[in-house]
Order: structure tokens, then sequence, then C-alpha cells
């Protein structure tokens, strides 16, 4: 007999209308032990998706999807969901290449209105459908579930702000685990826990005495207790009331009674938007994560009885590592080195630097904006500041970069982890265009390591810095294996290196794919095709007297970056263009990440799909020396 | 006899320390006479300055900059702060080229320790240099001042949040005239209203007390009253005072008592973040700009008596007027058309649509980032929203076009105002890089208008583009001059055209910078060079066939864009390398921004400092062709 005999009849959420509350609470059993099993298998966002298992299947169950619109913020917490909206049988190819995302997603599922990755978007996103709603789209009530990290972001706010003024009804779940991937951050948190603190169900403002008719006895006995000892006083309701929302909460968010209760009341009465409060358990019901909820936020496989992990064989310190490592080398240098992190202490290496220089490490929750502008304050003080935040996250503070740091000349150091492809976490995740939104910045110095032994250097080179901003890059996973510098060393600024000379053509790697050139160079010499292979170090300022020998000697030259286009290879070609250098008729290809964007799977899978591995860079070349006719006279083209 | 026999006397701040507080009183009389005198000469942004006289006096007068670090929030309220700080002899060359610039500025003065021009940064770097002082550098007290607009922005609440996790010493002033630019939306405006209502001074919270001992005794009393009306209450306290702030307020911002007495008391006891609020008026003191606060924000020169503004003589409609019509139009055919601006009404034309369609026009505060996503909700539910943002505001909303707009292929319009120099405003409001960051994206369109007509039909062209993201950029100012349209016609999607045909060198304009090149051709075609001018139209897609065809029948090609490199030019280079046309050996120029923020002057001379004149294409097109000895046999390149 199935062990999910419930679950089992659940072919998408109509089905849910069919149980009573007693089922539903069985489902969520059955659908929490799937995604254990599940999660076991592939690895995956275990702990967020087990403390939303009873609200997933609440608001299934109560509303109506996907005429009503459920918009799961982050959207790393979705796999009940998924399970629950058609998509049971296809979640062993989570996160694999041309399986299921890790995320939300429109392409893969109408139940998906709006995908999500980043944090704090879902607000903004529900409040668009609701006014389309009100407009006369065919749209019902619109759901965001956000959790209380990632309400604190700046965004959340400015959302909650406008909905409060729109007055439209609209629903806002804050799944308040008290812990979003670090402990969370702020005096926020503080806020929530004492509100939590009060008691099981408050209700406040009297135009929510509405909801109390419609909630089980007790509940609503407490509800008007709570809702007496503040109505009319000066200042009185939470912060979300002062927002202009209806409050609701906080309840227990794995008592599918109170979570059914309260969505049905909700649903019944509001005419505004409502915030509805609800207190769970990051991985709840599976004993290793609920006592490591930070360990299960993105996990491994592992055996689903004990918790335990697979490990992966490590060849080299992850990137992440070195980074954290070698700033820690400087902080002990140097007191002026402070860091700030966008809740991302582990994540960025920052940790590292944190168990020796807790007190000059900064988490600033998740606030990327205001982190680069604290980080621009510092620098103006006096202070050696170094922002780690992703490439991809480091595009929500990218005003902050031009108009605090580059505009004023700030030296702020920012070291840009999960550079290019990263893997299983997708489009949404990839570093693809920091390069280009960075090196047209003025007054900016602008790297990428090589591999992991100039990564160290690089984060000398960024401390020793001190004229202006500096930004180095470096992707995920591990490096090549290098013995690593004992210290690192200031470059030159705006000086690259040769590895290796040839007499054919060039190839001008940025960043880390240094290794695919040099296998590529590796490969031509087999053909007889001799290779010189540089490493650019700096896209700004950039190696002209490197970039104008290379073209001078050689037949063609390729640019490589693991980046969008508008980064490197168009700074080389503006610098030969505008000095005359194209005059020459070499060729010249510039490979970049490709127009489009690439879905998740294994990053050399990824790089494939893109276009960039060794063996693309060894065809460019041909085609560039117009050689593009393969041993065996295959056209490759 | 001076009639700024106090004013006269000061020469720095620390001339404040001699003056008894009758004397502080005087001289924001004269401050602010002296702000009306000079603003009527050089026109600027006077509102906001008359509203701060007293603060800046109050500031100067308690707190011991530059030591103790003043921010001011966008900044274009500190011409009072000018006025005191060494620069009142400079004050006539106001937004001039070479003159004082608008906004603080760190390389005018030590009394500007943090510039800005956007809004909602000042609180960031205050508790930067908070923090830096906590570690030792030579920082005494620090102080943001911000408006109630600026504060509604997410970045402001991220930076409370985080300044009230920290707890370390830091005064934030709340600004609060109830009118930014425009007037201010959101439900914490209403919030300040209400609590602005409660009284003349409410001290809310226990620790608060220690402040007031330091009050005169009425306002003592008031503040007892209102604190002993919420303390112990569940849910009582402020906004501000849930993030971590003590609050003290409201205070009457005019009245030179009150701030001096509020900010000694502050000074005096403050062991963490405080925030005061204080209540001004816009445009204080002088009756045409408090009678109509909107109209005196920015201002041209005007008659100090009756304010009266100098009329510029206009030769052709703004493209803003333009875009706002054509925008009316295309809505009033299709009531899907919605529209969306963050605090900037009129600004960006909006409000001509919003007085034929108030319900369908919204404007979500100071909130570039909610504003991108709740139109791209808008877009997935079945909307076709237009995002009216300046070029260079559209920064803070960069990682919600990459992620919620371009990966999920959503029809987003962004109607890109300021695109280019601006003029007076100067560098941080330079629109420079949004060709660079939105056509390197996947799924976007991206177009730039040729001139005001062409702005029609690229409106045209947008709605009827519901298959992905699109936008136009424009200038500022008023178009050339031409007869506009009745109606837009979508335009075909990457296809430029030709204007004019000649055989040596073609130059293919991007934007608005059309005219320049048309005025180049001409000049050339007088020195006997025969050149074609092609106006791009569209960034991406790329009209390859256009750029294959200039490049086989003339000798050099130059691109112009009003942008900084990585944009348009880097993306024809792109091409032009990966698809063989390089070998050709043609000269190619690509002309950009330089790579160097450009200060305010007019409009017309800042492109002469960024060598993007009529004349700079000439001789880059001489240059390209070997011609590049002027006709005179002097060598000018």
């Amino acid at each position: 007999m199935s062990s999910t005999p419930v679950l089992d009849r659940v072919s998408g959420p109509a089905d849910l209308k069919a149980l009573n509350d007693a089922e539903l609470g069985r489902l969520a059993h059955e659908v929490r032990a799937e995604v254990i099993q599940v999660v076991s298998e592939t690895g995956g966002h275990l702990g967020s998706s087990l403390g939303v298992v009873e609200l997933t299947v609440g608001i299934h169950a109560v509303f109506n999807t996907p005429t009503d619109k459920l918009i799961w913020d982050v959207g790393h917490q979705c796999y009940p969901h998924k399970i629950l909206t058609g998509r049971r049988e296809r979640m062993r190819s989570l996160r694999q290449g041309g399986g299921v995302s890790g995320f939300t997603k429109r392409s893969e599922s109408e139940y998906d209105p709006f995908g999500a990755a980043h944090s704090s978007t879902s607000i903004s996103a529900a409040l668009g459908f609701a006014m389309a709603r009100e407009m006369g789209q065919p749209v019902g009530d619109t759901i965001a579930v956000i959790g209380d990290g990632a309400i604190t972001a700046g965004m959340a706010y400015e959302a909650m702000n406008h909905a409060g003024h729109l007055g439209k009804r609209l629903f806002v779940i804050l799944n308040d685990n008290d812990m979003s991937i670090a402990p969370p951050v702020g005096a926020l948190s503080k806020y929530l826990n004492e509100i939590a603190a009060k008691g099981p169900l408050s209700l406040l403002k009297a135009a929510a005495e509405e909801f109390e008719a419609h909630l089980p006895g007790p509940m609503r006995d407490g509800a008007r207790r709570a809702r007496q000892l503040v109505t009319g006083m000066p200042g009185g309701g939470t912060l979300f009331e002062e927002l202009g929302f209806s409050y609701i909460g906080p309840i227990d968010g794995h008592d599918m009674g109170q979570v059914l209760a309260t969505l049905r009341a909700a649903r019944a009465r509001a005419t505004g938007p409502v915030l509805i409060h609800a207190v769970t358990v990051k991985g709840k019901g599976f004993a290793p994560a609920e006592s490591a909820a930070d360990k299960y936020h993105g996990v491994s496989k592992f055996n689903p009885l004990t918790g335990e992990q697979a490990k992966s064989k490590s060849n080299a310190p992850a990137y992440t590592t070195v980074f954290g490592n070698a700033l820690t080398d400087e902080a002990a240098r140097d007191p002026r080195v402070v860091a700030i992190t966008a809740a991302m202490p582990s994540g960025t290496g920052l940790d590292i630097m944190a168990r020796r220089f807790a007190s000059r490490v900064f988490d600033v929750g998740i606030a990327e904006q205001h982190g680069v502008t604290f980080a621009a304050g510092m620098a103006a003080a006096g202070l050696r500041p170094v922002c780690a935040i992703y490439s991809t996250f480091l595009q929500r503070g990218y005003d902050q970069i031009v108009h605090d740091v580059a505009l004023q000349n700030l030296p702020v150091r920012f070291a840009i982890d999960r550079a290019g492809l990263v893997g299983q976490d997708g489009a949404t995740h990839a570093g693809a265009f920091d390069i280009a939104f960075l090196a047209n910045l003025p007054n900016f110095t602008v790297m990428a390591a090589g591999d992991e032994a100039e990564l160290v250097h690089m984060v000398a080179t960024a401390i020793a810095h001190d004229s202006g901003p500096i930004a180095f890059r470096y992707p995920r996973g591990e490096g090549v294996g290098l013995e690593l510098p004992e210290r690192g060393v200031p470059l030159p600024l705006g000086k690259g290196r040769v590895l290796r000379e040839g007499t054919d053509a060039a190839i001008l790697s940025y960043g880390a794919h240094l290794s695919e050139a040099l296998a590529a160079a590796e490969s031509l010499q087999d053909e007889g095709i001799s290779v010189t292979v540089a490493d650019a170090r700096f896209a700004k300022p950039l190696d002209t007297a490197l970039i104008d020998q290379l073209i001078a000697h050689h037949g063609a030259l390729v640019t490589l970056e693991t980046g969008a286009v508008g980064g490197f290879g168009a700074l080389v070609l503006h610098h030969l263009a505008n000095s005359g250098g194209l005059e020459r008729g070499r060729a010249i290809r510039t490979l970049t990440l490709p127009d489009r964007f690439i879905d998740q799977s294994s990053p050399a899978q990824m790089y494939e799909w893109a276009g960039l591995t060794a063996k693309d860079i060894a065809r460019s070349v041909r085609q560039a020396l117009g050689r593009d006719v393969a041993k065996g006279g295959l056209r490759v083209v």
C-alpha cells in the first residue's frame, strides 16, 4: 500500500477541494515526507520547503489557483507547491539539466504566475496583478508569501507602502521562521519576535472586527482581547497597520486548523491589503534539519533517516574559501579593513573573517542598496571596506555603485563571487552582467581572477588600492589546484600576463576560464596551430600595450570572458577601433555569454550550451584563422 | 549699511558659536533673504532650500562640522549650507559651468563629507561614518537630513533597520514638509501627518526621558504627556522606534528656539540612533513659493519681488511633452495601457496622461525597485505598462529589470527620459549608462529616438510590442522642430534608416545626436568629403544588414551615441568582429561619452567637454579616413 494515499489522489489543486480538514492535515504530512524523500535524492532547498508545507496545502485548499495568483518570494520554498501543482512526477529532476527548476518559473507551470529567485519581489508583483484585476484583467485574488528575512529588504517595504496607499484587496503571508539563511539581521526581526510573543492571535484595528466573526471561538476571544488593548491608542497598531495593512496574527503556521481558519476568514472578508503573520519552523518535521536549520537551507543529497549529507570530492579549495582566507590575512595586517555582506556571511566566505574579527564584519541583511552606500560612507571616513556580494545580487546595488561609489571615486572594494554560470541555481543566479556594468564606470578598476592564486593577489591589490573603487570577480566552485601564495602581492594596475607563447593566433582571456583557454591552445597545438594565451587580469584599465602587441604579432585575436556582451571584449574592440588597430584587418572574435538566459544544469553543461568550452574556443581560433575545416574534413563553423 | 549684518560676520560654521540665540534667529532671516536673491539670479532649487534655513543654522550652531559629518539627502536643499560654509561668494555661479554644484559634493568642500543628488542615500552614508568613528576614525557625530519623500524609499528603510540594529549614536533629521516634488505618496505620509497632528512635541519611550530634562519647560510638559499616553502599550511607539530609533518630535522646523533646544538636547544625551522629526514648509518665507511649492522646486531666474519666472524661448516642444502626448493618444486607443512613475509625474510628462486617465497612471513614490516589478506584475496579468523613469534613476531598478522583466520576457515598456548629458544638474543626473545596461540583456528590444517625430513612432512601437520588454530613450530639452506625425506608427523592429547618402564615410547615429551627425556631414561636404548618415534606431536587435552595407560601401564607419562605452558602438563592433566584418580592415571609430564624469554646465558646453559635438564627429570622420589635416593645414587630431 502506498505511504501517500491522500497525495496519490491529488493531481492538482482542484483535488484539494474534495478533502475535509482532517484529510488536508494528512495530505500535509504526506507532502512533507515526499519533500524529504525527493530532496534526499536530488539535493536542494530543504529547510524552507519543509517550513511551508501547511501553508502551501492551506492556500491551495482555500484559494483558487491558478485564477488566484500565488507568488512565492525567492521561490526556493516551492517544492510542496510544485508537488501539488502537477509536477510531482518530475521532482526527481529538480535543479538538473532539462529538469524542474529550483525556483518558481512562469514557463514551467500556469501555477507559477511570477517567477522568483532573488529576494523580496513578491509583494510588488502581487500588487501588479491585483491592480490588473481592478482594471478588468482575468485575475482572482493575489497572495504573496514572503519570509521574515526577505521582508526586511527595502523593496518589500516600498511595495507595502504602495499597497497600503492603494488599499485594494491583496494578501501577504509573512512566513516568519526567524531564520532566513543566516539568523536575520536588524531591528525588524526583534519587532517581529515581540509581536509573536504577545499571544496566539492578535487582531488589531477596528476594521478588522469583520474577520473575527469567522474565526473559531478561542481564537476569536484572543483576537478581541488583543485588539481592545490597543484600539484608539496613539501610535497603536503594528508596523504593518501603520503602512495601511490589516494585520492578522501571529498564527502557528504548522497548525492546519489555524492556517485554514485564518485563510478562510481572510478570504471571506478582506476588502483591502491584509498581512497574515504565520510563525513557522524551518526544516519542520525533519529532526536533523530542525536542529540545524542553516545547514539544511541548501543541501546536497542526504540519507533521509540520518540526514547525513553526501560529500562531494574536493580537489582544490573553493574560490570562496580562498577569498575568505586571503581577506582575513589582509585584515590581520591592516585594522582599517572591514567587510560587508548582505545576509550571506557563509556563502561569501566572510564567516572566515568573522571568526577572527567579528566586529569588523557587517551583515546588513538583505539590503544590497544600503550595504553599498554604507561601505561608501566607511570609505569616505578612512576605512578600507570590502563589499562581498555575489555578481547577480550586486545588480541590486547598481545605482549606489554609480552614484555613491564611482562618482565620488571612493575606495570601496567589491569582491564578486559567483561570476559566470553557477549550475543548479540556473539563470536567475548567473553572474553575467557585472563586467559590463562595472567596467564602463569612470574611476573604477575592474579585475577578474584567472585562477585561485591570482585571487589571493587580487585581494591584496584591492586592499592596497586606496585611490578609487576596485572590483574583482571569481567563479563558483573549486580552483584549478594551484599552490597558493603565502601572501598576496599587489599586482601592477592594468597589466596582464602571457602564459603561453605562440605565433598563429592569440587568446586573451579575462577571468577563470583561463584554464579553458589553455586547454584550447593545447588542442590546437596538436593540429599545428600555435597559440599565445594571455590573461588580461584587468578589464579596466586595459592593458593596451599587450593588446596592441597581440594584434601586431598574430593573425587572429580571440577574447574570452564568462560574461555578457558589452564587457571585456567590447572594451578591447573599442580600444582597437579608436586607436586605429582595426585597420590591420586582423580577424577578431569576442567570446561572451550568448544573448539568452541559460537554464540550470551542471556548470560544465551550461558552458557547453553557452558555447564557451575549450572546444568552442578552439573552433573560434580556427575560424578566425580561416582554418575552419577540422582535421576530419568536416566543416565545424 | 548691509542688509545682512550678521551673515557678513560669518565666514564659516565656527563663527556661529559666537552668536547668541537671537542672533542665530536673525542669521536665519538673512540667509533666507540671501537664498532668494541668489536663486532669483541663477535659478535652482528654491523651495527645498528655503524650507531648511533654520535647520541649517541650528545644526551648524550646535554641532561641530566638519569633524561632525552633516549629510544632506538628495542635496538640493543645500544652498543655506553652502552659504554658511565658505561658499557664499561663489553662489552666483550656482549650477553653471565651472561654478558651484547644485548638490553637495565632496570635491567642493570639506563641509560636504558625502555628496548626493539621487534620493535616500544619506542614512546609509551617515551610518558608515558613525561605524568608522566607532572603529577609531577621526569622525565626530553624524547627522543625516532627509525629506519625508526620500525617507519612503526602500533604501532609507534598510539603513534605519540596520542603524537600529547596531544601536550606535547617529542623528537622523526628518525634514517633513509633506511635499517632496509632487505630493508624497504612500501610507507613510498619512502616518507622518497623524503623528504631526498629535501635538507640538511628543517624546515617546522611557529611554527618551533623558532628553526631556534638556528641553525648555513648555515643551518638556508636552513631551511627558505624549510619552505617557503610549508608554507600555502593546504596539505603542512610532514606526521609527519600532526600527530601534529614539524619536523626538514633531517640532516646528522654522522655530529657531525649538530647533536649537531640540538639537542641543539630542546632542547632549543621545546614546543610540535618534530621529528628530521637524515639520517645515517648502518655500518658507517667500510668498510666491509657499503658495505654489511644487512650482518653486526647481526654478529658472525670477523676479525676487513678484516671483515671476523668466520664460525660456521655446522653439520646439520638449521631448517630455511629445512623449506625454503620444502616450496619452495610445492610452486613448488601448485601455490596457497603464503608466508608472516614481514620484515624477510632471518631470516625465505622465501628468498629461493623468489629466485624461487618472486611474491608469500609478505614482509609486520614490521606489524605482518596486515600480519596475509592479509593472512586471501588471504585464504578466495582461496589461501594457509603461515605466517612465529618467535614465539615471532607472539604475535603481536595474536588478528588477534583469530578474523580473528580462528573465521572464515580460512586455514592460521603459520610457527613458533625460538620456545623455542633462545640463545644470550635472554628472549625478547624466543618463550615461542605460544603453549599455539594457542592450546586453536577453529578450530586450532597445531603441533611441533620433528626433521628436521618431519618439512618437517609438511610443507606438513600444505599445504594439507585446512579446517582450522594450525601451526607448530620448534627451532632456527640445526637439529639432520637426512636424509631429498625427499618429505614431510602429517601426519595423531592428531596422534603421538612411538619412543622407554619401560615398566616403558613414556615420551611424543612435539617438538624438542625429542632428549633430547631420551637421558634421554637412560641414564635411564643404571639405569635399561625402558622408552617409544613418539612424540606427535600434541598439537591439541591431540592423546588421545596414551595418554590413555601410562597412562594405564606405572607407570608414563612425558610430555615435550619447552614452558610455559598452553600449551601441560596442554591439556594432561585436557584430562585425564575430561575422568577420573587421577583416576588411576598415577604419571604425566608436564615439561615446568619455571615461570620466562631466560636471554641470549647459548641455552644449558639456557635450563640447565630452567631445561629442558636430565638430568632434567631423574630426573623427576625417581621422578615420586618414585626412586628419584640416583645410588650413593645422593638425586637429
